[in-house]
């Protein structure tokens, strides 16, 4: 496990939690696919995530969740486990209990159903700070939970110490701009996660640490390998990569519910994740059927799986962003031509 | 109880559960308040709503809320038990634990956080409503979770017998008639409950059956008496009470975090509420005292407590609400004098 | 026309203009509308508002609108002119222009486009109330412009005498009951007037002196029905014409571009409103023409229009999402136990 | 004036337009600051832009401003010429009048006010795209103006060759790469400019050819050097550069009323933009002069101009709220000891 004066960077990811033909954790697939992930070099596991949809699981199988994940992974990669409960003081003992598992840090939503003023979202995220005795990251996703905003995050920065990173899911580059111009004078080990994957290398090359990315959690090898090129400079090849990753993000995410689209996905790459437990209408399974037969042409045309039986279309809408680089080249050069660049 | 055929309808109140020092619930202060409420005659009571703060309370405290008060009310006004837990399953078993209590009427609200499509919703209510064993109240409050729509209510109320009422807290007299539109020729046992207490009159003059509104909780007899005036078709003495109830339910509301405001005039009643288990900064602890003030002034002018020690401003900026009846009437009879009106 | 002292109230039609084949304004057909529309009872007339699509109008067209309304109007009902144009100094120009045309006042929609503070809002309408020769009206359409504030609307109904009105488009009742409360005690000439028929029944009953409509200018017998009878206290006539004209509401502003609809149910009740000047796609031409048979047929229920060629349906829902997804199932399936589909 | 298949690049300067004491264009200071702008390198102008309030003008106004800025541009850079009018009939005047005035193209806002579906936005365009004697920009502004969606962009640039770039003011980069994934392939001399500053780095990482950005107008030093830098692939030097813009793009636009910041800076700079045609509350005054003195230590800072006489502070940030309210509520306290408040 890292040091606390180690900033928390990496991909981490957002894992699905498999189910049974029950609807209950299913263990042996959840294990499976730990090591799986593991293996295929995500920096670190993060359950109890939106993607895992913590709020479906009751709060004895949240700790389940945690307990199968630490016993699995035994230290091979850190663990951020989601710790947001019914109230402070539950939240204070999943804290704790995850503590004792031996996780990195925990991650806490803002609160959400009842929109949260800053004032009130800064007393929240204070009570837990100071409580807390395991490193707490702060987790902002406006579309679904009361925004954090920026003032905010610095005065937590701030004044708790325990408070060590903050994961961001607007997907807005000049408002985590914002943030690391507010903290890091304050706060150099204080860390910046984007849970926006659509957005992952351009939020890398403005400063961010890392990502809490679903799509690592189904195409782990281009997540990690997008996050590898970003950081070592190889523009073309990210920005070839991003493209692919948001058109894959895409279709997952905006065809049917979330996660559904991740789901669908993950079980074209091996595993069995179940249905999940909100149920589904006839016209979202025929959804999700579509996008399962779509979700195998692209999967198939990265690699890791065979084409359906039928074929993929040839003339489909083909984003063609292996072309970008080539595109982006050329602007240059033509920039330059024209003395606009130099 | 009333047989299924009769519509829900009334002033049902959703009510604050009193905390104690340690934050836990204070079931003796619980039980005087609901007395208290039968007492100024409220219809019936809504434990587990949003006013009550559900979410911040674990599932067995969520139980044990309505023990208590199917135990206190022992039969005297009906019982609308919030239901809503993480998943269809555990929802299932409420619906069956307050069915066992004697609960009139569950109440669940739409699946929130994430933000499910119309199609999705229908799912999740069809499965409970084709499975619970007592009578279900659906719940929209598009401000804090996923909306349920006209088609939605419409195939829910043809399809599932179950199903029986909506409590819409949107506050959104055209959304109510499309609705009533869609529902009352296929369903004339379905009941339309506003939660939205700004527009309760209004709401009542278009076909609403009752209200499900906080300031029940705090001054029933206002709440109800306007109920009964809109009822009679006092216009003139409905109208302005619905004025003064807007400007105590604006400061409520507006001035602080929700449910803060009723929180303060509830204990300007007489009642111990307990500090809420959302932590309070500073700014905002300043803030509740300030309308505190306000609310006792408010209180005050309609009779029901003393004046704060330092007195009221007279100059304050008074709605004058006692004027508009007279003024209205002045329109109409200039209307009829210029031939506009007849 | 009116002494300012005296309210403005009634129905006041926010009439369509209508085009001639070269997209130019069609004089005779606006001068045969106007007549109609006086006829059929409506108490003003208040073009260059967003019906009259005033932004799509040249400066020098729109002067021409109004001239044309005044002079066929000769002062048997007021006109509420639509005065913004460019900046403060061209909207004085036009409020000088219409007030020498015998106008009753001019309606100043708040600044669009920039979205602009409630101090800045303030700004602008005080520059012109201070300067207006001619009573001015505010127009608040949140959903299009700059929101005016209750505040704001107070502040400005102290400070300059000329404003002595508010249309209100918001639809938002207890919205209208603040600015009431806040506007009436000091200033009992000013008058409050809605722009959203979905809501027009509910805004009378709670104090509102009339509305500037839409459905007016197609079916001005119901619009100004429904004002006689909420005015007469007949709720239950009143409330059923409300829900018709919502329907009908409905039809033309949820199913097409705004204001196409209106115009569509123009021509059916016998003008030739020619065509709009924002282009359509023919997937819009194909809507539109869906429409009209809609509306002929709910013309139609209301004695207006005769029904179309081929009659009305009966019973009118289309069939439900999973329905059709069930059928799509069957034949999935069908073609895959044929070997036609994988 | 290059050739069409020359993509559009670089930097555009938005430029706001200096008025004289009776709020008339300053058209010797407008000279001055067109040379100016050129002299420090930005690679186009953009009059009649959001900056430039383009609405706020009348139309003879509008022409005027081109013909000026074409007249002293003398072909130095390209002009983008913001034509839109009233309606398709008068935008198409404005291209063939810019046009003839030798502009490079002519960007056009989607339509606003009304809010239009991707259909009719699209057919606005087409009848536009193909009829225009000028390259069209398409002008994408999602907080002021109906939103142009992917498809629409994709289709009109298949459709109509005339249209050959999209501005975009929403910041938003996964949207800008889904649209250069739907845009690149089928028209590879289709430009894709970004209106947001704040992101200008990222943006062209992802593949922006450049940015219409409303800082090139005050500080054209910083923001062309950005451009620069980016593409050279400077990235620490390239990321500084953009933080030291973000701040202060913030600080002009969030701190009172667009463009009222960047008008108090472009005075720093030396030049007489004069009053605003919108009118100013006190209040909005106060504010204005509050943000003069930060952007005069903010441009100070970066050697622009000379510190305010009163010198600049060190440290910047306010008291937070909370310290705030404990001052506040010690004083209330003391005041209760005294007997001077209850």
């Amino acid at each position: 496990m890292a040091p606390t004066s180690q900033r928390l960077s990496g991909i981490f990811t957002p894992n699905i939690v498999p189910l049974d033909a029950n609807g209950d954790i299913n263990e042996a697939e959840l294990r499976r696919y730990v090591d799986w992930l593991i293996d295929k070099g995500v920096h670190g596991l993060y359950p109890n995530g939106s993607t895992g949809e913590f709020l479906r699981f009751t709060v004895e199988e949240r700790r389940r969740i945690i307990e199968i994940i630490a016993d699995q992974t035994r230290g091979r990669v850190p663990i951020l486990a989601g710790a947001a409960e019914a109230n402070v003081k539950e939240t204070l003992k999943a804290c704790e209990a995850y503590h004792e598992l031996g996780c990195r840090a925990v991650a806490i939503v803002s609160p959400f159903y009842f929109k949260l003023s800053p004032s009130a979202v800064y007393a929240y995220f204070k009570e837990i700070g100071d409580n807390s005795p395991i490193d707490v990251t702060l987790y902002n996703i406006p579309m679904f939970a009361s925004p954090i905003d920026v003032p905010t995050v610095q005065r937590l920065a701030e004044e708790c110490p325990r408070i060590v990173a903050i994961k961001d899911s607007s997907g807005d580059l000049p408002h985590m701009m914002r943030m690391i111009t507010a903290v890091r004078p304050l706060r150099p080990d204080f860390s910046f996660m984007t849970g926006w994957d659509a957005a992952l290398m351009p939020m890398l090359l403005i400063g961010c640490d890392g990502g809490t990315n679903a799509t690592s959690g189904v195409v782990p090898e281009i997540t990690r390998r997008l996050f590898d090129l970003t950081l070592l400079g190889r523009m073309d090849q990210a920005r070839d990569l991003q493209f692919r990753l948001l058109t894959l993000f895409d279709a997952m995410i905006q065809n049917c519910e979330f996660p559904e689209g991740f789901r669908a996905a993950l079980a074209l790459r091996g595993f069995k994740p179940g249905s999940g437990r909100q149920p589904q209408s006839a016209s979202q399974k025929l959804e999700v059927d579509k996008l399962r037969n779509q979700l195998q042409c692209m999967l198939s045309a990265e690699g890791f799986v065979d084409e359906p039986v039928g074929g993929c279309p040839a003339g489909k809408n083909d984003p063609n962003p292996d072309d970008v680089a080539k595109i982006v080249h050329g602007v240059v050069e033509e920039l330059r031509r024209r003395g606009l660049a130099n």
